[in-house]
């Protein structure tokens, strides 16, 4: 059985945290100790494949680039996307090691630096189409301001009341390859605990030379998690977020939560528009992609809930019809 | 054959620069260019395992982080380390991987996310021992500045004259062992081109508890890649630097190009201190405890001279008596 686990953003920083490293290490460390009693769990042929968020570790580095802009150049989106991927599999695999150890499991942990390839043609990079929220929410002056300063934002009001509704938007193509595909397979098959795609990956194009080029781009971490799940050719595609379940009616009358669905009950309820876009929208659009290509099981839990959802007490689960 | 290739920071960021997102990709293109040509010369059984430093992409980012402070919490060196491994293993793995295709070399290439452990008794965490420089040069002024704002910093008067004299100085221990040292020899042993131990890797220490913990220091790149080179079991050791040969005498009467040194040679040379302290020094100690373990050929030379030093035309040879 190969299972890969999708971390969201709560795993490693927690909502109205600053995000010190104390912070994050601390968060990391309740996350990978779940995680290695996943792997206790497991067979020797079994494999564990972990993807993650990095949401708030980018908009933080983002934020300190443009800090210090006057003295050192910021570097592009790309490159902080790959700073992310440094930052928080040093924190995981760190975290990680030390329980497996504790647990007398001698399986090495790895983060690979991780390219995924989009679409120059992507329908997000077409205009004001971007659709991914970076950064601090701003009052309609500071959206203003932004503009100003760079006039190759997009900067969107993205609430429709309060002060503070603006936001830098940025495109959030498909992702199309993983570009580092076959180092993670022979990664997994030689044993290895791999963490990859980490915060949907680094985006790139392939240009016309046949080289790549990274692009300003984020790309939703649970749809590029599951472009990893062929790669690694996962059986169990665990999506942990911050609900147990995920509900039918989101935020309206009649929410009900959703024990299990089919392929067909997902595609049907995601068509209706019972899922939040930006959020429980392409995670449910990623387990269909996940069945759809040949995984046996998808679900989407919350970390505590993580083991009694995969023994199927609780969570969300999809599956074939 | 298994060569381990260190690069240093001009293949990265050559001195003079910014650092810009395109610089660093353009200095890296001429970088992995040469390595595929290196990859091209070798057989199906050999090796390429990379290393590099990080120092100018580690200066940048602890100004950012610090021009940032009053909205986002700096993260710790042993992070900032790590985010550092993820910006340059993206830029050399993207570029490398295009030169191998360009060449029709099917070959995949992968950073992993590296830490090293150090002793928490390592005399550099004693006292004022601290010896390796980060960040700008400072004038006296700056430095009591400096040393105001962050207490525990040690800054340190580190050239004998001129006006801006003063650095901040953090540990640097040396390597003990590479802690992802079973996952790298795994990827290895499954033919894909690692680069490994970014930085000097991330420095950490073993907690009685069995668990690691990340430390404030810089290990020295060469003296942790010898540590890789010993993982991967290298046979050929080759130190990229930005001079052609190492000297004798260097900035003495007497200066002389070596060409070839033996083991012993090197021991005594480095002893008789020919070599400058936290420049060729450590190179020529990572040499000499490359050939005491087990390595057959150290060399050391510049980027442009490295296919010809490894055609013995050029460099300075370091070998067994």
């Amino acid at each position: 059985m190969r299972l890969l686990v999708a971390l969201g953003g709560n795993a490693i920083k927690q909502a109205g945290e600053k995000g010190t490293t104390a912070e994050q290490f601390k968060n990391c460390k309740i996350t990978t100790k779940l995680l290695a009693q996943i792997v206790k769990r497991m067979g020797p042929d079994d494999r564990l494949i972990i993807t993650h968020g990095n949401g708030p570790q980018a908009g933080n580095l983002l934020v300190q680039q443009d800090a210090g802009k006057n003295i050192v150049p910021p570097q592009t989106m790309d490159v902080v996307g790959a700073m992310t991927q440094g930052q928080i599999g040093y924190m995981l695999q760190q975290t990680l090691g030390d329980y497996l150890r504790d647990l007398g499991i001698d399986i090495p942990v790895c983060e690979v630096v991780n390219q995924v390839q989009v679409s120059p043609d992507d329908p997000e990079f077409i205009g004001e189409n971007a659709s991914k929220p970076v950064g601090n929410f701003l009052t309609e002056a500071e959206a203003k301001q932004l503009k100003r300063e760079h006039p190759e934002y997009i900067v969107k009001k993205v609430k429709p009341v309060g002060e503070k509704c603006w936001r830098r938007v940025v495109p959030s193509p498909d992702p199309i390859v993983n570009v580092e595909a076959e180092a993670i397979r022979r990664m997994v098959d030689a044993g290895i605990i791999v963490i990859a795609s980490g915060g949907g990956g680094i985006p790139v194009v392939l240009e016309a030379n046949g080289h790549y080029r990274g692009i300003d781009a984020v790309i939703d971490k649970d749809l590029a998690g599951e472009r990893l799940a062929q790669v690694v050719g996962a059986d169990v595609f665990l999506i942990l977020t911050d609900v147990e379940k995920v509900k039918l009616n989101f935020g309206k009358p009649g929410e009900k939560e959703i024990d299990r669905m089919t392929l067909s009950e997902a595609k049907r309820y995601l068509a209706e528009g019972h899922f939040l876009a930006g959020s429980m929208g392409p995670k449910v659009r990623a387990c269909i992609r996940f069945l759809e290509w040949n995984g046996k099981k998808a679900i989407i839990t919350s970390l505590d809930n993580a083991i009694d959802a995969l023994d199927g007490k609780t969570g969300t689960e999809i599956v074939k019809d």
